[in-house]
């Protein structure tokens, strides 16, 4: 085939993932690594993934009475320091501006690796009454981290985010703003990106520095490992009272406020490599997919091919598919390799036979799969298409989810199962985290991805034997 | 009127332009100081409109080829010193990094000021032949420069902008490129700010660190002074030689590539401010305003008249109208003044009587006309009078500026206008930054905003008399 060539440059799945992976990244072209240290160059073909995630979660979080902001990206150290536990868990991490204006600054500023502390400082002047609560803002920018070690859109010193911060005059409404951000990150992953999820509270120890509760969404690479994939935190009044922000009810009595922070990343397009790729490259979901479709020409020179085709472009362009058409002098071979690679749902072939057949062929990325369709039917039949692919890829992702929890009573059976198999193990616990260590460490790195709520495997914890509190599940993570 | 109370707080446009500006971008809720010296918090009323401005021009930028990236937030010093011009430009107002991750860093990196060299660097891998050029990207992003006086949205030392970035293989298509994203800023100036402009090329002193021309679009505010809103740079070679950027041609021969940037920052929102704004407060053109008609019940107790305002509402956002419905507890006066302060284009009134007669009452922002509505044309009315509104707010800011440019062929002339009058002065020009300069300290500031090519006002040149070379406009500018 003409198209090895191309897809000969990576490395298969199963022989070494972690290779495969920045092998994809790298052959689609979607981000790489400046010259800056420990920073990603988001290219074209990435950031238009991360821009039609942006698009699909901002209407999300709009119908549900959010509005953006934009706040400093540097933060001054006194007002990191404001919440104790907070300023324990970043300060290692970030990065300090200490000149400008040619001069050596009176009080130094770090890069803003999260912003709960400037959303507070703003906050102390705007909520003084039970008639400026709820306020619900949140904003997409990047933030800076100072890692040792990154990976392509996994672990980065700047990455992109959104992150949302509300503050309520109610400890109940933050509740239930933490939860309903949480579900909306669940019901994204599942409905847009084909990614099924695991969630639930984290444990003590793995919770959000300075948060009362840290809920959690959990994909599964098609390594067994974990991808965090958003997280939502309730704050309580921690935040509030160290900002000394208070409002006034209707009887002029004066109240504590209690806040949430909730954010997901451009980690996001590592877990649609992680959980759709494949040894051919990319497979992207089609509601997330910048490209559709793509038409790709056989025997473009013979009269007429390239006039269908871009009359083929225009009748999907007019009902909203996204697609284009490579009508580049490179070999079809060559051209499905590249649409592979970029892991566009579906191509469509078009030569003068099909022409004169009044048809098309639809190729589904997913498994190559070929259709003829009837060029009079094209447009309910490309959605359907693209819908079947949508719903396929969730199954089929699903199902490998649902095949690689597995369930353990006894530290025996945890660890059989973690030298046989990959995925998650679920088992009881007694809810304290010096057992959640000695698992991990047993285990060759289980730690605890999340708290789960269901029916207890056990009565006893896996590790110590003590009274278990809840499930949980392990597993690796990035 | 019950609104008083509301619309005394700010100050009258003749009284002190520079305090009723602070006063609208205050009271409208826009942005305010953070507590991060010199940096605005961007609030949700601000930043919607940028919202709404990044919305549209993005999908302009987007009809051309153009395609989004986003690149690191820091630069290494030795980078930003790659071209000469360029550090020489940006190095005195640079924020440093200098620590990070607990110690004292090797190189030290600044906050992006601009990201001409982090484009170049990553250019310098991507562009082999001739095959990969061009490229065309832009990031919406936020720099950093260390201003020392700082005015919300004008002024300030972070601020958000895109930057457009794109490299060519030839001089006359980066040429083309330069002047078709100035055209695009030109156009979206009048038609969606509704804000006329004066275009033109900026001179040698005037033109951007690095740049071979500058092309500026400058907008007259209400005061008569420039405010520098969009920009689009030439930069010939300079850059991509610095970098050793080449490509190979089909022949395998190599040459150099040429380069442009183009930019517009939140600074918009000012002119938006200062062009349409008046004494009740904001006034926003249609077309941007992230509420275009508020719906304000009367008697809104009596039975019906909210369930006839939800109604009216959902009709209104079912013809893609963004409108709202302000049901609060304040008096109408009150919600009168508010919905002025927000310059939301217009209002709707809706009591127990209009309901009687099947009509609402539509009061234009602009003029406070009042305009009597049946509930049956509410679709298209509503269209038309917001498109009447657009239209009316170029047209007075167009006849505002068409009046406000003087024409002086002396410098006694050029003065008495300085005295007389606020606005642009236009006069013939040597092309000497000498007479430049000059011609700034004999008229009170007045500098020259762009080079004007339309017939010469005169053979000599406004300051030394020697032969002139092109009119320029001169003013005073933000």
């Amino acid at each position: 085939m003409a198209n090895d060539k191309f897809v000969e440059k990576i490395t298969s799945r199963e022989d070494d993932f972690a290779k495969w992976y920045t092998d994809v990244v790298k052959e689609a072209k979607l981000c790489d690594y400046s010259s800056v240290k420990g920073c990603l160059n988001y290219l074209p073909n990435g950031y238009a993934i991360w821009e039609n995630i942006q698009k699909n979660l901002d209407q999300r979080f709009k119908e549900t009475g959010v509005r953006n902001v934009q706040l400093p990206m540097v933060i001054p150290e006194s007002l990191l320091q404001k919440e104790k536990d907070h300023i324990e868990g970043f300060a290692p991490e970030v990065a300090w501006v200490t000149e400008g204006g040619g001069e050596k600054l009176e009080e130094k500023c770090c890069i803003r690796p999260t912003s709960e502390t400037l959303f507070c400082d703003v906050w102390k002047n705007e909520v003084k009454s039970y008639r400026d609560l709820p306020l619900v803002w949140n904003q997409w920018c990047s933030v800076f981290r100072w890692e040792k070690t990154t990976r392509p859109f996994l672990r980065s010193r700047e990455f992109l985010w959104q992150e949302g911060h509300t503050i309520h005059a109610t400890h109940e409404e933050a509740e239930k703003r933490t939860i309903n951000m949480w579900n909306i990150y669940k019901d994204f992953f599942e409905q847009e990106l084909a990614i099924p999820v695991v969630t639930g509270r984290k444990t003590e120890s793995e919770k959000f520095a300075g948060a009362e509760a840290t809920y959690t969404v959990e994909a599964m690479m098609h390594d067994g490992k974990s991808l965090q994939s958003a997280t939502s935190h309730f704050f309580g009044s921690g935040f509030p009272d160290a900002f000394d922000i208070k409002y006034l009810d209707k009887n002029n009595k004066l109240h504590s406020c209690y806040e949430t922070s909730w954010g997901l990343s451009t980690r996001t397009i590592g877990a649609i490599i992680m959980v759709h790729g494949d040894d051919s490259g990319l497979v992207l979901p089609p509601r997330i997919a910048p490209i559709q479709a793509r038409i790709i020409p056989i025997a473009q020179h013979k009269e007429g091919v390239l006039e269908k085709a871009q009359e083929l472009l225009q009748k999907l362009k007019d009902i909203n598919i996204r697609c284009d058409l490579d009508d580049t002098d490179k070999t079809p071979g060559f051209k499905y390799s590249e649409q592979e690679m970029l892991g566009i749902p579906i191509r469509i072939e078009i030569g003068p036979r099909d022409i004169e057949q009044n048809e098309i062929i639809v190729v589904r990325r997913t498994d190559r799969q070929k259709i003829t369709v009837k060029i009079d039917e094209l447009e309910t039949r490309i959605k359907e298409i693209l819908e079947s692919i949508q719903n396929d890829m969730y199954q089929n992702a699903k199902s490998f989810l649902d095949h690689h929890i597995f369930e353990a009573t006894t530290m025996e059976e945890f660890k059989t199962i973690v030298e046989k198999e990959i995925g998650f193990v679920k088992a009881a616990w007694c809810g304290n985290s010096e057992c959640e260590d000695q698992v991990k460490a047993d285990t060759n790195g289980f730690g605890s991805r999340c708290i789960d709520e269901s029916k207890l495997l056990s009565d006893k914890c896996i590790c110590c034997g003590k009274e278990a509190k809840h499930n949980v599940i392990w597993g690796k993570s990035y």
